[in-house]
C-alpha cells in the first residue's frame, strides 16, 4: 500500500486528496522533493529536506514544518510502509489558496509527504544505456526544484524512445528534466556548475567520490559540439543512481555503448552508499 | 457561493477536490481557460473553449468532454451562481494520474470547471494606468494555456508595485503573464504575432475593433528599445477587458498616464461587447 501524510495523519495515497482552489492546481506554484532508501534507509535525507526548504523559500513560500519535523515524519513513514519494498519519498510544498500581492509571498501553503516503492529503471537501461532527447530551452529557475514539469512530457513525445530530454538552451547542456547530467572527455568529467542547474544530491556525492578516487571534473556547461570528442555520458538522481547514456539525440557517444568510467563510479557508488544513510 | 463542476455534479467550491496522485498536482500538468460574462452571459464562451482543446492537444491530453459538452455546463453554471455577480468560468483539464510513454500521452485526464464571481482591476488601476515588470525570458509553450503560473509569481514579488510580469525575451516583448501586450507608437497599434504568445481572444477582438475604425497594427514583438518613442500601452484580457500601462520597469510610456488611443478603444470595446456574448 501507497501512503500520504497530509493534514497530520498517514492516509492510504488514493484517498490523499487536495482542495482545487490551492494554487498547486490554479497556477502550478509548488516544490517537492524525492529521496530513495537503500536498505530501507533514506539515503541523504537532510541534504533533500534542505533542497526542499531552499526551493520554497526561493518560490515565496515559507515551509509550514520545519526540516526535523520533516524528517521525523519520513522515517515514520518509511517504518509504516510494507517490509518488501524500498520506498520513495516525496514531500511536497503548496501555495495554498492565496498569494500576498502585498509581500509576494504565499502566506497558507500546505504540506503533504507521498510514501510510494520505488521504480528503478529496467536493469536494461544499466546494461545498454539509454538516449535524451536534446532541447533548445532552459529550466526556469534552475535552483528550485518546482512541480513545472509540463514540458519534459510533451517535448518527450518527439522522441518516444528517449529516456528524458535533456535542456541545452543555445547548444549548451545544463541538466536532464529529472537528472544531473555528466559528459567523460577524455578522462575528465564535465558537468554544468551550480549556478545553471539544480543543486543534485547524488550529482554532489559523485563529485565527492571523484575527488577521493582521483578523477578529474570541470564545472562547466558541456556543448553539444562537443559529444564528438566525448567517450561517455551519464545521468545521476537518487533513484536511478548513475545511469549511462549513449546517445543524445542523433548522435551516438564514443562507441554508443556504456564505458569504463561510468561503470567504475557506479561500482564505486555503490560500495559508498551506505556511508549517507540516514 | 462559488461553485465547481466535477465528477458529473455541482459542488461548492471549498468541497471540491482532487486527487494527489494527479499529475496536475505532481508535475504541473494541466491546462484551463478564464471566460468571463457581461450582463450574465459569457463573452466569447465558444472560443475560449476551443482554444482550451487545442491547449489540451498541444499538451497530450485528449479532452474529456466536447466543446458542446462544456459549454452547456458552463451556461449551467453560470445559470446556478447568485444573480447580483457577474461571473468568471476556469475550465481546467488535468493530466490525471497516468502517462503512457509508448504514445507520449496522458491516457485519464481528469475535468472540472470553476464558477466564481467576478474581480475587476480596481477603477483606480483604468484612471491611473499599470506599471509592469520586464523579464528576460519566454514563457514554455506560448501557445497553451498551461498551469504554469509560478515565475509569474516569484517575479512579480521582485518588483511589487508591479500589476503583473512582462516577458521580454531578449528585449524582445511578447506578452505578459496574464495578458495580451500592445504598444502604440505614432498612432499604430503593434503587438507580438501568433507564432509567439498565446492567442488572446481580447486581442483579437481588439485587432478586428481596430480595422473596423481605422486604427492602424502591426504583428511584429515591440522592443524595450522603442518604449521612448512610444506614446501609450495597453493590456486585454477577458476580465480587464482593455487597461492602460504607463510604466514598464523603470521608463515612463509617453507622459506617464493614460493617453487618446488606448481610451478610444476601451469605449469602442464597451460599444460592442454585446456581439460576443453567447
Amino acid at each position: 500500500m501507497h501512503l500520504c501524510y497530509m493534514g497530520k495523519k498517514f492516509l492510504p495515497l488514493e484517498n490523499a486528496s487536495l482542495p482545487v482552489t490551492d494554487l498547486i492546481i490554479q497556477r502550478g506554484v509548488g516544490v517537492f522533493d524525492s529521496i530513495a532508501t537503500h536498505n530501507r534507509r533514506p539515503i541523504r535525507l537532510t541534504a533533500h529536506l534542505e533542497r526542499l526548504e531552499r526551493s520554497a523559500l526561493e518560490s515565496g513560500i515559507r515551509p509550514p514544518l520545519t526540516i526535523e519535523e520533516m524528517r521525523s515524519l519520513a522515517l515514520e513513514g518509511i517504518d509504516k510502509m510494507e517490509m518488501e519494498y524500498e520506498v520513495v519519498i516525496k514531500p511536497y510544498i503548496t501555495g495554498g489558496d492565496s498569494f500576498d500581492h502585498s509581500t509576494g509571498s504565499f502566506p497558507s501553503p500546505r504540506f503533504f509527504m507521498i510514501f510510494q516503492s520505488v521504480k528503478k529503471p529496467f536493469p536494461e537501461s544499466y546494461q545498454k544505456g539509454v538516449s535524451l532527447h536534446p532541447i533548445d530551452t532552459e529550466r526556469i529557475m534552475p535552483h528550485a526544484k518546482t512541480i513545472n514539469y509540463m514540458i519534459s512530457f510533451t517535448a518527450q513525445a518527439e522522441d518516444l524512445d528517449s529516456f528524458e530530454i535533456l535542456y541545452c538552451p543555445r547548444g549548451e547542456i545544463t541538466e536532464a528534466s529529472h537528472s544531473s547530467f555528466f559528459l567523460v572527455r577524455d578522462g575528465i568529467l564535465v558537468t554544468a556548475p551550480l549556478e545553471k542547474v539544480l543543486q543534485g544530491t547524488t550529482r554532489e556525492l559523485v563529485m565527492l567520490l571523484a575527488r577521493e578516487n582521483g578523477i578529474s571534473l570541470e564545472e562547466r556547461c558541456p556543448s553539444l559540439s562537443e559529444i564528438p570528442y566525448s567517450q561517455e555520458a551519464f545521468l545521476t538522481g537518487s533513484i536511478k543512481e548513475i545511469l549511462p547514456v549513449v546517445k543524445i539525440g542523433e548522435q551516438n557517444i564514443g562507441t554508443g555503448k556504456p564505458g569504463p568510467v561510468t561503470r567504475k563510479l557506479r561500482e564505486i557508488y555503490l560500495d559508498n552508499i551506505h556511508r549517507w544513510l540516514e
